[in-house]
């Protein structure tokens, strides 16, 4: 088999490998997907790009790892509109030349292969059906972009548009070191960085968005700092934050000196939580009868003034900067 | 303003410069984009990504001309589908070392709008909403992949696997030579090759499907030898080609020598014009008073039997071999 017959060969391998599913009635293999919507359908779109040296070291990670957070960034921002997910097309450039220490031992196709395991692994999970794609190799290094299609449930999508004066600020989980191992920043062998192995929060999305009404939500992938401002931005509202209440993820308490905790929590990025924002009396009730298993904080208010505050534990106020991760043009 | 301001004032300008549509209910700048179907709807989504130095050469392109394919090769799989594009969700891994000649004096957002001036232009005229995307800088080459998502007409997606034995099989345009310039070989600047500035066959494909029944139909991106046998495979039957009807591109009377002008048609690559199938009735009917601007070639007719075959205009029979371009694994 050359190496043109290898290409057609994994694309076969994987229109074996997806599941079916009525409502696609034109799967893997065609020009496009048809995707069947019964009814007025509010269908949701969203796409994500992950490159090599910038969102993963392909010679570092188990290339699963690196399917399955192509996939879960997407269905991450699924979750922020409280969408359902439904569909997934996957476009990669495959590295010809592989600096992977296990790959390079081995075919382009068998990094592919490592690659679907984990992203089809993540797929089977919420139901997911990859619907289309388009491979490439070239010499460059590994790019995967991923495109979700979704539908809104019966309550419509949240965007980051609805908060208002008065609402409560909460996020689920816990924030910062999410580039760590779960055992801090030890580099044990199979103790991936929380950015490779998170769980999306697309039931819990759901779950929130039947028991209250959520006014703005968006998922955390730059950091508290950079994200919550573009609930605010979007709003035309502030917000005032109260350090002490912002739940900081375990694998910190280890990390090393430099920036605090607190800074880690907020400017870290790749948490991959909900922050939302409901109305008080909403807001009581989901704390006190959380519907959800992840951790439930209430981390601040929105305000009308437009302008972000972080309240220490001693009442003073500073402004909030952006510390949040961002490309560097 | 700072490198990093520079990617969210990109965003920004790309959010001021896109159409708003009643039917994008979310658009450009939430975690999503929510695309209403007001009807029981068949949504079609395809998506395709285009990298330096495989599918075009930054280096010796004007950036419009990349926005333009970029937009141009999924708007031509919509049309073989014979759909109607509504959506284009586009991502971006900037260079942040610029080889190119004009862009090396400036900075990435510079490269960044030129690309959406061509990716823009193209969108409107066609009416497409640029609904989302996702922007990326890293030190490898210019990657854009584009997802673009239409719905069905009334009469359905054409699909490839729908050809049955007595077809015709007919192709739109000229074919081969779409890498030269419209010069053929000759390198004038501002001439560009047609793989760069082909003309998607949406509105073809709409008229097409609206005068006739198209029984399979597929857009040429690797050229009829290797494209051509997907609608065979898919559906089941094989063909025999009539050499002397392929209609075979200008550009090619100047090639150099090396292959014939045929062999240019039939492996080249990247005409993006349509090739489908439909009964002999339809055939005629088409030929003899033509639905559509450009040309129209009954290049041969479907078999039941699963072979290909190419016959001269001596009669004699050879094989077809699969001699598009393809991707090295």
């Amino acid at each position: 088999m050359d190496d043109t017959n290898a290409e057609f060969a994994f694309i076969e391998r994987i229109r074996r490998r997806v599941r079916g599913c009525e409502r696609l009635t034109v799967p893997i293999g065609d020009d496009a997907a048809c995707w069947e919507f019964p009814q007025p359908a509010r269908c949701l779109i969203t796409t994500d790009m992950l490159i090599d040296g910038v969102h993963f070291q392909l010679a570092e990670t188990p290339p699963p790892l690196v399917g399955h957070k192509a996939l879960a960034v997407n269905l991450s921002d699924m979750a922020a509109m409280a969408g359902r997910p439904l569909a997934a097309f996957v476009s990669v450039a495959f590295p010809q030349q592989l600096r992977h220490p296990v790959s390079s031992r081995h075919r382009v196709s068998e990094l592919a292969d490592g690659i679907y395991d984990g992203l089809l692994q993540l797929a089977d999970e919420f139901g997911v059906v990859v619907a289309g794609g388009d491979t490439n190799a070239w010499n460059g290094p590994l790019v995967i972009s991923v495109t979700l299609i979704g539908e809104a449930t019966e309550r419509g999508p949240v965007t980051r548009g609805g908060a208002r004066p008065g609402d409560w600020i909460l996020v689920t989980g816990e924030l910062g070191g999410s580039l760590v191992s779960s055992q801090g920043f030890s580099e044990i062998p199979g103790n991936w960085g929380r950015h490779l192995t998170f769980p999306p929060r697309v039931d819990e999305a759901l779950r929130l968005h039947e028991t209250a009404e959520l006014h703005a939500m968006i998922d955390l992938s730059d950091g508290l700092a950079s994200d919550l401002p573009h609930i605010l931005d979007e709003s035309g509202v502030g917000a005032i934050l109260r350090a002490d209440t912002i739940p900081v993820s375990d694998a910190l308490r280890s990390a090393p000196g430099g920036r605090s905790p607190l800074e880690h929590a907020l400017g870290d990025g790749e948490d991959f939580e909900l922050c939302f924002t409901v109305s008080p009396a909403d807001g009581t009730r989901l704390l006190a009868d959380p519907p959800i298993a992840p951790r439930l904080s209430h981390i601040g208010t929105i305000i009308a003034e437009r302008k972000c505050e972080l309240v220490d534990a001693d009442g003073n106020r500073a402004p909030l900067s952006r510390t949040g991760w961002e490309h560097r043009w």
